[in-house]
């Protein structure tokens, strides 16, 4: 008999997550109770479809499913999450009942890399900062003349946590003429080169990486990872980007570098976001600011949907979740 | 014996090249004649050196290599270039008698793919024109409300020519979440699918593709192969990229279109290069203009260095070149 799915999320979410064909491939082998989601678990409605739902698909801003609404749901077996972190719908109670859960953090992550790629290849090659010199000057700009250091060949990547990001990171630059480093207190050598680089101390990534890119994930013990020590051991001319958390990072010492003219900076995140409309880093031509655009956004929360659909057909076919989410990653991941 | 090795192509090219470090693999196999590169054919040093060559490594700015200089180089077999074409100094009497000639052409199309692939993910995510309405407004930018259509999952990328440097983006996209097609009148299905893209007509690609990225070589076949009538096809939303040369496009089709505003364009290549000071192409805010840097610039020479000592290395071993070049394929490369 097929397992019963129910979706749970505002509507807006599931519109923008869920476009219209993108159930179809759940109804061969499973049951899909409503096209229509959840938006309370209290509701007659949502309590008529959790009353039989083994699954549920959630999306951003799901309400939590707590003990109230665990025993609405007697038959609820599983949630997956159309979206990356689970922290704020999935109660204790589903994890003492043992509730199977999943996510699709790692989908949402690709996004992230895709960005990060792009700005270490144009940052080694200084592509920004030379195209903002010709669309000023409107001559000939002598590339090399200004930038001698500039291109991709061997220059040094270093990436801060080998999370789901800094993992796809890796993996797009494996093709890449570039040395990648890596630095994560919760991977050890033989895992790092099973992922094609080398682990190093988070010192030794930052005095020695072209690139920095930051890829830990927002925790307490993260808060000013990247402090002003560090940050001042960047290497003249090295980029360091974020499309992490801004309260990772010393953003005074950074600025000082930036301001001092040798390092580059790019930008997803800020502490706070929107920085002040006087900050310095608008108008310093070695800043390329973002509003937190990194990660998925239009067509590509659709790969989201595309994640939790895959693991509710896995669990059609009786295989396990592949992208299983236990409650103690809950303390170091986002 | 070993062969003997000399160096053909001005200081300043050899200087830029070829870092000291990188001439010394050669030694341990092959009798390197002189670390001073070989600058005029017809001075009493150079014909010394080519009296003894077995093997040329030139450069960019190497003098022809005609019949004269052949007449002085009674055991020269291979001429292998360290940049991309060979048009312009390996003499037709290098063919007649049969020289073997390789380039580091594959080795140069790397950069340019680089600058592609990023440039195809950061256009399907409008990062630039996100980034410069932060960067002006100084507040808060409601990307997706922008940009409905932004993202990286699923677009389709048009790549016009299998080139070298076509073939290289074609495989640095293979891990991405997009369409690639392909149109080139020299390959065929098989061959299309055997890269792992589609083959299609310039006229579908053009229609159907969220980014066209020109790679065919500038040739009189070429020449305007972008007509009015393709840049007029091309999608609304649609970016253009051209890293090959600037008269392959219609030009001012391409400004109508970017003034529509329905366009982007990306252009590292213009005609004529510099664009007079008074083109709107340096201010409308869907352009991005670069300085014909997507090729190897700074460290990225040091891979074509290192491509034309490989090929020596090869000939050491007794092995044949990797990257050949044979007359009939001056024709249709660059």
């Amino acid at each position: 008999m097929s397992l019963n799915v129910a979706l749970a999320m505002p509507v807006h979410t599931a519109q923008a997550v869920f476009p219209p064909r993108s159930l179809d491939p759940l109804e061969p082998s499973l049951n899909l109770l409503s096209r229509d989601p959840i938006q309370d678990f209290h509701t007659p409605a949502g309590r008529s479809l959790l009353a039989k739902a083994d699954i549920l698909i959630t999306g951003w801003g799901c309400p939590i499913i707590d003990e109230a609404v665990l025993e609405a749901a007697p038959r609820l077996r599983y949630v997956l999450h159309a979206a990356g972190s689970v922290k704020h719908h999935i109660g204790d109670a589903c994890w003492e009942r043992g509730v199977q859960v999943s996510s699709a953090a790692d989908a949402n992550a690709i996004p992230v890399a895709e960005y990060t790629v792009a700005m270490i290849v144009l940052a080694n090659k200084r592509v920004l900062q030379i195209a903002r010199t010709l669309h000023s000057t409107r001559t000939d700009v002598l590339a090399e003349q200004l930038f001698p250091d500039m291109g991709n060949y061997r220059k040094k990547v270093g990436i801060i946590g080998a999370s789901k990001i800094g993992r796809h990171v890796i993996r797009l630059l494996a093709p890449y003429d570039l040395d990648v480093v890596v630095s994560d207190p919760y991977l050890d050598a033989t895992e790092a080169a099973a992922l094609g680089v080398q682990l190093v101390s988070l010192d030794e990534l930052v005095a020695e990486s072209d690139v920095v890119s930051l890829h830990a994930p927002s925790l307490p013990s993260t808060r000013n990872l990247m402090d002003a020590a560090l940050v001042r051991r960047m290497r003249p001319g090295a980029t360091f980007i974020n499309t992490s958390r801004g309260e990772l990072v010393d953003q005074d010492a950074l600025l000082a570098r930036v301001e001092q003219g040798d390092l580059y900076a790019i930008l997803d995140v800020t502490t706070p976001w929107v920085l002040p409309s006087d900050s310095p880093f608008y108008t310093h031509p070695n800043v390329l600011l973002t509003p937190h655009v990194a990660g998925s956004l239009g067509n590509e929360l659709e790969r989201m949907a595309a994640s939790a659909v895959d693991e509710a057909l896995r669990l059609a076919r009786g295989e396990s979740l592949r992208f299983r989410v236990r409650v103690e990653d809950l303390a170091f991941t986002a």
